[in-house]
């Protein structure tokens, strides 16, 4: 179907899925660009296509159209809706992410998650939304790899524990070397600011850090979860 | 001095260093907030200080003018002009950048660069600008602590190679592991899309990835330097 009015309801909402309360009420998000819809296509999530070159897909629009809709500066030639991701079951490393503020770190820490064999992520009720634009486009496609979870990291502690999880949380202070053991493991990175809650921290078996120079105070915390998955990858399966 | 007038020529020359031009001719950029303003003092780079809450700074101004000349959506209460960083001479290990572009990266990197005892950051002419006010917040300060050097990348390998050091190159895909030796370091990461050039890409005595799984293409380019620097770090120091 073609649409060249700026007024017509289908584009006023895909534009109302730039808000996460629309998004969370339909169960919908919007991605940008080849990669992505082709991503989301091989999990069988798309809904409807949007294009400003193809009359192939669902609907064929001006770039007027895509512009508005659009999160990015210089827009792409095609969109779609698709599909929340369906949760399953916790299997393999998890990371946990307690808090976690920044859209851009989120999305970079999916990405490492998928390369350093963590299969899925907790996300603790006050982290920022798996659904953001930016969370979708740092992640470079992975979100779609991944097994993402959201809910009261307590409860979820827990759990993991009573499955015979390892929990290793992460502090920017000194503690003394661990050694990852073979075990599945449910790494903690918490709030750039402000760490990890201490009521959380309370929970870990063992604590991390990751040794650097005084003059530097902290990494950035996609940074931080990124080395710390890594070298859970090279001590378990390289 | 107080200022409460939009117009007021200072309040427009601020404002006119959101533009890289402008910030190249005068040699200075604006910093936003105590810490970055801390931490621009400590190296005396502070030309002037902006403040919406002390007299105390060199200019006292009403939160207009600070939302006017702030890069960010939540303003801070007070700004500096600061003189672009000395660059100094190479020594200890050093990170080559070639072509990186995105702020939040380069940022994220010269933070990592501290925290990993990496001297010295030299940018390839087609990278982001070093002042990009992105750049600054993300590097958390740590710009300060840092020598940054930006030229033709040929002529500072064959001045680093001249000088003993060893260059090593990133690859996405399958080479050999390798150990990192005590000499001197050169650590060379390419574009967030394209890698390394060709031409710089044969300059170099060593390659070097990152394994991971095959699901994931690549990494975050912040994210694949700083675990490498953080490996280099490891092997020399720790």
């Amino acid at each position: 179907m073609e649409i060249t009015s700026l007024q017509n309801a289908k584009v006023k909402y895909w534009v109302s899925l730039k808000n996460k309360k629309i998004r969370d009420k339909d169960q919908v998000f919007l991605v940008e660009g080849d990669h992505l819809i082709n991503e989301a296509l091989k999990k069988n999530l798309v809904v409807e296509t949007i294009s400003t070159v193809s009359k192939d897909r669902n609907y064929f629009v001006t770039k007027e159209i895509m512009q508005k809709i659009s999160n990015q500066k210089s827009i792409c030639k095609e969109a779609a809706v698709c599909k929340f991701l369906k949760s399953e079951d916790i299997k393999g490393n998890v990371l946990i992410l307690d808090g976690l503020q920044d859209p851009g770190n989120l999305g970079t820490i999916i990405r490492s998650a998928v390369a350093f064999n963590f299969n899925t992520v907790i996300l603790s009720i006050d982290s920022v939304d798996l659904y953001n634009d930016k969370v979708i486009r740092a992640s470079e496609g992975m979100i779609f790899h991944l097994n993402v979870l959201r809910g009261d990291l307590k409860d979820y502690i827990l759990k993991l524990k009573a499955k015979g999880y390892e929990i290793i949380g992460t502090k920017v202070t000194y503690t003394k070397k661990i050694k990852y053991s073979k075990k599945n493991i449910a790494l903690v990175i918490g709030n750039e600011g402000k760490g990890i809650k201490k009521n959380i921290l309370n929970l870990c078996d063992k604590y991390k850090y990751i040794p650097m120079e005084k003059t530097c105070e902290s990494l950035n915390a996609g940074v931080a979860a990124s080395i710390l998955m890594y070298e859970v990858y090279n001590a378990q399966i390289l």
